[in-house]
């Protein structure tokens, strides 16, 4: 019995202990869950431009998971833009094929930059047929954010 | 006569195999030529804060990009903003200075942010004597993001 | 007197070439000082998406930095989400806690993705008790440029 209360008293003190170990200015944080979806619709543009397969993958893990949030599932329409050394993710025999169909079957928009195409002379017909076109990735980042698209760079 | 006909019924059938390989997301997709500019004027501001040659050169690059996009040729108004290793490419003496300065021919405001060369030390006359100087290159992103104006780190 | 009007003159010679080395338009922007700030209150979103040291430091000098802009001294209200590698900034014995509890006091939101917690198998009680959790960082980031918070990715 003594036992117990002695485990008992410590286990009290300690949740005490750890209570009292944050602020109020912690606290509230630590309450914090996220800013609140109030909007029907959601925009986004994703921007890859690294050829690097880590930030590849991770551009499409990021995009899937925006696409996942409670907050905007069933919300959100996606662009996905390729320049500079993101192009790689497009050429026909990488391993991004399903995972980018999976996307446009989503409804997310796929697009390359043309611009990188002509300075790495890459045809049109190296990339996935799937693939949209346009002028330049940056130029399309500009319209986009300009017309109040958010844009995520992994 | 009949390798002329077998050639073009094969050739037919290729096409057609081509042509259902796309979805109908995917030929919707396929056909996407990229956001259309409305506006007489565009705005964007770029993040330069890596001294990684090929970043910097990325940047330039870039930029060019966007300023010869057909879709806003003539009509963009921009700012390149240098902070953290980013500033090596303003240090006298570095292979960027002509790039540089047909920037700012082009009415492209260059500027660099005071804090780092403060952290730094490196003075003001270590940098090209052409470039503009904002107290931080943060701040600098975060009051021309509210004004509106589109970020792009490369 | 011979001398010191020898000096003199050179002097005024070096000064006027140097003048002369700057175009109108290179003249125009080294007297560039940064963008104005008009608005009482400002706001932006850190994104924290990398395990480097190098760049979690990069961070947290970045947003002090915009804090102590004197254009936004006072007026800022900041939120840094972390997800991915970023997550290591965070986890119980990282060399941050003093810099982040710092932020918290300050009224900086310090948030992390859920989402990598649950990719990662990190429980929340393996980091910091006082930081907030978010569905996904992705989201976040989403929900609150769609807001107007400007973002940074330092």
């Amino acid at each position: 019995m003594k036992q117990i209360l002695l485990i008992g008293c410590s286990l009290l003190v300690t949740l005490m202990v750890n209570a009292q170990q944050l602020t109020k200015a912690e606290e509230k944080n630590r309450a914090f869950t996220g800013a609140v979806a109030t909007q029907k619709q959601y925009r986004v543009i994703y921007q890859m431009d690294s050829g690097d397969p880590k930030i590849i993958e991770k551009v499409l893990r990021n995009l899937n998971n925006a696409l996942n949030d409670p907050r905007l599932k069933g919300k959100l329409q996606a662009e996905l833009v390729a320049f500079s050394g993101g192009t790689d993710a497009y050429l026909k025999g990488s391993k991004y094929e399903a995972t980018l169909k999976a996307l446009v079957e989503k409804g997310v928009i796929i697009a390359q930059c043309a611009n990188t195409l002509h300075e790495r002379k890459i045809g049109r017909d190296a990339i996935y047929d799937f693939i949209g076109l346009v002028p330049s990735g940056n130029g399309e980042l500009i319209l986009r954010q300009t017309e109040g698209w958010p844009v995520i760079k992994p």
